[in-house]
């Protein structure tokens, strides 16, 4: 890792430390109830988690160790880590070949630990979360301006999955486990007012859905609508509503009415046939949809009024998105593609959402559940977020 | 048609009108050079063209009837057809099945021959146009607000192709031919000031260009891109051009550039590899792209910068576009579709062409080089549109 080159080398570090053994600087104040000291006789961490062996989704214990830490890191001891249909998508090898055993988990939430000697953004004892990326050039343009997803050295390390050779896995892993060593810049303030399995869930689902609603700058009484009404969906429901929105939720799933009313939505539209969007043609200023899998994305976006947007978050297999350019054409929308959102947005929506009472629906699970709540996630089943017990890992 | 509901019946005007053997009110000075009543004797009016039998896509003469003349209509004695890379996907069948025998050709000019009894826009002798459509509903707020072909009512009737029970042949049938009817409002006027030949491929290559162009709203000296440089791409090149932009054109043909750059445009950059498009990554204001084919869409648009957009005019087989959406995400760009343009604009683009002396680079050939065409166009040696002498029709 280049970001280390300048750094005292792991051997100095080590001598330079007053806990060298632990290899880690700990708070000054050294009052460390959850303090896990898994490093103890090894440059590497201990760590147990729950694992995929190949393409075929399917999740098992497995005892791995992750990096030791370098100086700007910190190890936080993982509570919860909430599951994504992303994990799913990535573990099956629908966006590309995978290295296994990989961990999936990017929704993670827990208590630090330890920190590297030059860590100032947390102490040990603090609430920390990790999302979807762990390191960055932390140079380039867009990193400096808090868009570190999109690295323009191509250095930004998502999770679980990314090549590393500072790992003992070769790749990054993610949260599905009991801890994990992150770069501090990427780890979450999480603050006292949310609980930690509700804060889970905004460090993807949250800020994916934050970020585009936030740039389609929408006024009070403005039509929103959402597509697709699962993890992600519900909660832009929620952001939206919060935000004054009038909302429009789509889904296929005519047993999530109740649930789209009562997450504050003006009207829940079930698009059993396509012909159900006609009503709305032209008529809402702005949409956001989720929908993970290939859908047709013109007769959705005929919804939204000529010359607004529609942003599709949900990535599909291959993240090959398909659409008929002449509907496309014929509704005038302007059609983006986001990703999740930086660092300081990541900080900002958990704020808002603890500040505001925007809280995910979530049914906490133990860890030998994590299969069949996958399945539930693909049949559309998930009300609306799992999130695992790391406890139980 | 419903339009026709309330207007006297064929019979009853040709009774009412002066010339009711021909069924035409002529202009009242009978100046008429260019008159061919090419409907004596019968309410049909004969016609000669070149039509497809079926997908394959090869052309032959066919004689044929066109509709009696509405009050409303004109007739328009055609001088020259262009070819449209569209002619050759919807004769193939690319964007669906189709009714044959089928005459293509939706860039069309002549001189008008005859004229309806309510017609005031035109009178006979009078220069005009056709684009690629003939008909809407007149009366929905998209075609009141001059965007005809978004009529909200589903009435917008294509050039040629579009069931029309009012013709002998159940489709409308286009402009490769000797003379055209068509609705008043759906012809264009063409200024002395430019050739007929030159003026044929504005009806869709330049209304298809400027419309976007013109909604980007760019500046002077903003860098605007053009991908696919045919047709469409060499006119828009010089639209934008013309408009005070420094226009970088990407194309896959290496004998293209000294063209391009005779053009006007700042830079000819040939992708024969994508890695050419590295370079140019978030660099420019706009971008428009008229490739008519499946291609990497996130990788051009990738040239745009952050935020920007990027509108597709090229229209692929079954109008099916696809795109990395990640790739997308990652540019930060808008993209949008575009599909020619109202009635009032590309009056407008075909007064500021000819004003401006933003020609098109023709060719003109006679009927029986067409198939031959065809098959330049498809294999990108078009330099840069063909247009049919409909003398030899």
């Amino acid at each position: 890792m280049e970001r280390l080159k300048n750094h005292p080398s792991r051997r100095t570090f080590i001598r330079q430390s007053a806990l060298g053994g632990a290899g880690l600087i700990l708070s000054p104040s050294l009052n460390l109830p959850s303090m896990q000291a898994t490093s103890i006789g090894g440059d590497s961490i201990k760590t147990k988690g729950y694992a995929a062996r190949d393409s075929s989704g399917i999740l098992g214990p497995w005892e791995f160790e992750r990096r030791p830490m370098g100086d700007n890191d910190i190890l936080i001891d993982v509570k919860y880590a909430s599951i994504c249909h992303s994990d799913i998508h990535q573990i099956r090898g629908d966006w590309g070949p995978q290295a296994y055993p990989q961990v999936p988990g990017h929704e993670i939430v827990g208590i630090v630990s330890a920190v590297g000697k030059n860590v100032t953004k947390f102490k040990v004892g603090d609430r920390a979360g990790v999302g979807c990326m762990v390191d960055s050039c932390m140079r380039c343009d867009n990193c400096n301006h808090g868009e570190e997803q999109f690295c323009e050295n191509n250095a930004t390390k998502f999770t679980y999955g990314a090549p590393d050779k500072s790992e003992p896995t070769g790749i990054t892993q993610g949260g599905y486990s009991s801890n994990i060593v992150v770069r501090d810049h990427f780890a979450l303030h999480l603050p006292d007012h949310i609980s930690l399995q509700e804060a889970a869930p905004l460090l993807c689902a949250g800020i994916t859905t934050y970020s585009p609603l936030m740039k389609a700058n929408f006024n009070r009484g403005d039509k929103i609508g959402v597509a697709g009404i699962g993890g992600l969906g519900h909660l832009a429901i929620k952001l939206a509503v919060s935000k004054g929105a009038d909302v429009y939720a789509f889904t296929t799933s005519g047993d999530k009415v109740k649930d789209i009313l009562s997450f504050g939505a003006r009207e829940a539209i079930v698009v059993d046939d396509l012909q159900k969007l006609n009503p709305y043609k032209g008529k809402l200023d702005y949409m956001i949809a989720t929908i993970p899998v290939k859908y047709d994305m013109a007769a959705y976006a005929s919804v939204v009024k000529p010359y607004g947007h529609y942003t599709q978050v949900g990535m599909p297999v291959g993240f090959q998105v398909s659409m008929n350019n002449l509907g496309l054409a014929a509704s005038r929308v302007y059609y983006n593609a986001s990703l999740i959102g930086g660092i300081p947005e990541t900080q900002e929506v958990i704020y808002y959402c603890a500040d505001n009472r925007v809280l995910p629906q979530i049914q906490v699970i133990k860890a030998g559940q994590v299969n069949d709540a996958w399945k539930k996630v693909v049949n559309k089943e998930a009300r609306y977020r799992f999130v695992i017990d790391a406890a139980t890992f």
